[in-house]
């Protein structure tokens, strides 16, 4: 018995990613394939480099996209500067700092771990006295937009600590790439990584990244090798450099394609721009939600504006709307991880999918299942509040 | 100044990897994405499951494909298995051979390096001797097919050596899966990684895998942590499993629609089939290729049929040939690597390449450079010989 074709079934992408992609990229993903050492993609890795640096806001010459998803990049970013008996502050507010603190143990550094209740940030004075506390600290690691509990965290301070204590600034910008501001030349960020599949709206596979000049010597500098040969930067930036290209692995050819069609998307519409889209359609969803009831459960300077973390009230049965939304409406939308399972929904308005066709949608699909499920009687309220905020622009 | 559409030029690859690739499987790659844990992708997964377990040639449940290119499966084949102070037989006899001790190495595993010189197999005989000294051995590895030199290493008595010894049997076979036989069962091979855009002929960023039950057993029972997370196959195994579908991290998706695509198309073939034809064209290719007085670096017996590894005569100016290859004919092959810089071209008949019309196609253009070059008088040769083997069929 023969694997029949594949249709994928209709969706709207609004969980945690990946989310939505432009039919262009899609269309790019489908060019015939060419050699990772041609000339011709030689010279699509630099227009992807170029348009990295905008989104990244950075000139740093090592601008690149690894070839993995955004863990790979979370890995890499550790592994490359961390060598045995290192001392790293990790912030811990959720799945991600809990991750990366488990990355850094792995590979013999000595993770500091802050940790913060799921739902705040990480306060800047904690890793201050840390950092006063833990004697030579190598790097200080925070996730800027914690996927798992949609809490947004302020890196002004945290960079000037950094820079005082001589510590590498270490920036997880998965769900904030291209859809929130990251600012890695202002804040002096020393590496940032991000994934594709989300304010990118790629599909996933790659984690752009880019490297300060003062973390590249880090690098060159190390006692030990890097423990892993595929993500050693040493190694690949030999690959990515112009003068040199030395072959280190075959570079995925289709998902550069994609990244360089997305990235041109974004330079159509604008950084700016494009993150005022998303706080419009954040707002937008926001006030809509509360309608419903489901209010976030970041504090409001806190919150991102391109993951939404709501508190989902005991009455209402999680998952099986969760369910519903798919099987009835194609739409995804993610449930919590960890100690939130079963308590939030998290629902991404991310490149693509934040317009505001798909809030109404979504904010439509949940008023029926409310309504059907009897804890709401007034169809329309998410709807209108949506609609108030879409007529009066950005707050 | 805004970086413009990309179009790919015309290419016919035939180098070292990625090879053509099938419109079907371009179409693959340009559906819309849906989500890693939605039921329709974790079903998806099951195929590629399945129809890997059918290229591998075995029934271990662990077969799945890595999030990376085929280099990642080489970390992650070394990194799951060794931990510090275990012993590695690794051959080596090419790039990758050297790559991998070196991934042995980086992991605080003891590289026992076999060398052989470029261009011979690893002699079983060395093994043993190997095996004997070295008191405990965890693991012997070695590259089934050498991508840098075109060499086919027989796999029998290594695997017979590795179950008396109690070492773990790890292979590469990035070049062979798909288009030369993998018996994973057979030959009781503990670890199996390969890549997708050789033999398989899907884009380069996926590396499938499988795994033995023995050496599942030797992961789950290490004494320390695996060194990465990105590629721990115990916390992957989770996501991959039925039942459990835990997050590990965000799934290639559309890499995977790919690689089922690609998977349907090698079982419509038939693997023997398959199998066949590369050999056809490879020994077409071969006899056109002493017509011009390019012959195989490996002996006979050791040479693979997927990627040719051919001494280049010193009078003819090799970079400048592959460069009017790709210049004027659009053909794409590769040179040599490390000690055979300069000295050898590497052509790959590899999965959608492996045609008798790219097999002419090829042929005439170089029987057109040579003519051009002065060094061949009579055009024509090279072709009449390629199709006195496509008319007689296999030897």
């Amino acid at each position: 018995m023969r694997i029949p074709d594949f249709t994928p079934p209709h969706r709207l992408l609004l969980g945690p990613g990946p989310s939505q992609v432009h039919p262009r990229v899609l269309r790019a993903m489908s060019l015939p394939v060419i050699g990772h050492l041609d000339p011709s993609f030689l010279s699509l890795m630099n227009d992807v480099q170029e348009m990295l640096r905008t989104v990244f806001q950075t000139t740093n010459p090592f601008t690149i996209a690894v070839s993995g998803t955004g863990s790979a990049g979370m890995e890499a970013s550790i592994v490359n500067v961390i060598e045995p008996g290192d001392a790293v502050i990790v912030g811990v507010n959720g799945v991600f700092g809990t991750r990366l603190a488990s990355v850094v143990d792995r590979c013999g550094g000595k993770a500091v771990r802050l940790d913060a209740p799921w739902g705040q940030s990480i306060d800047p004075n904690a890793v201050e006295q840390a950092l006063r506390r833990s004697g030579p600290v190598k790097a200080v690691v925070v996730v800027q937009a914690e996927t798992s509990t949609g809490v947004w965290q302020p890196l002004d301070t945290l960079a000037m600590l950094c820079r005082e204590h001589d510590a590498l600034f270490i920036v997880d910008a998965v769900t904030s790439l291209g859809g929130l501001p990251v600012e890695v030349d202002r804040h002096g960020i020393d590496i940032c990584y991000s994934g594709t599949q989300k304010c990118l709206s790629c599909p996933p596979g790659l984690s752009p990244m880019t490297i300060s000049t003062r973390a590249l010597a880090a690098i060159r500098h190390r006692r030990t090798p890097c423990q892993s040969w595929y993500l050693d930067m040493g190694l690949i930036a030999d690959y990515w450099q112009e003068g040199t290209r030395a072959y280190h692995h075959t570079a995925p050819i289709s998902m550069l394609y994609a990244l360089r069609e997305a990235l041109r998307l974004v330079d159509e519409e604008g950084l700016t721009q494009r993150i005022a889209r998303h706080r419009l359609n954040s707002e937008a969803l926001t006030a809509g939600l509360a309608e419903l009831g489901l209010h976030p459960l970041p504090q409001p300077r806190e919150r991102l504006t391109t993951l939404h973390c709501v508190l989902v009230p005991p009455a209402i049965p999680e998952a099986e709307i969760r369910h519903d939304l798919l099987s009835r409406y194609g739409i995804e939308i993610g449930g919590g991880l960890g100690p939130l399972k079963g308590k939030v929904w998290r629902i991404g308005l991310m490149g693509e999918s934040s317009t505001e066709s798909n809030v109404l949608t979504f904010l439509n699909a949940l008023e029926e299942l409310s309504i059907r499920g009897g804890w709401l009687d007034t169809p329309g309220l998410a709807l209108a509040a949506a609609a108030r905020i879409f007529s009066r622009g950005i707050s």
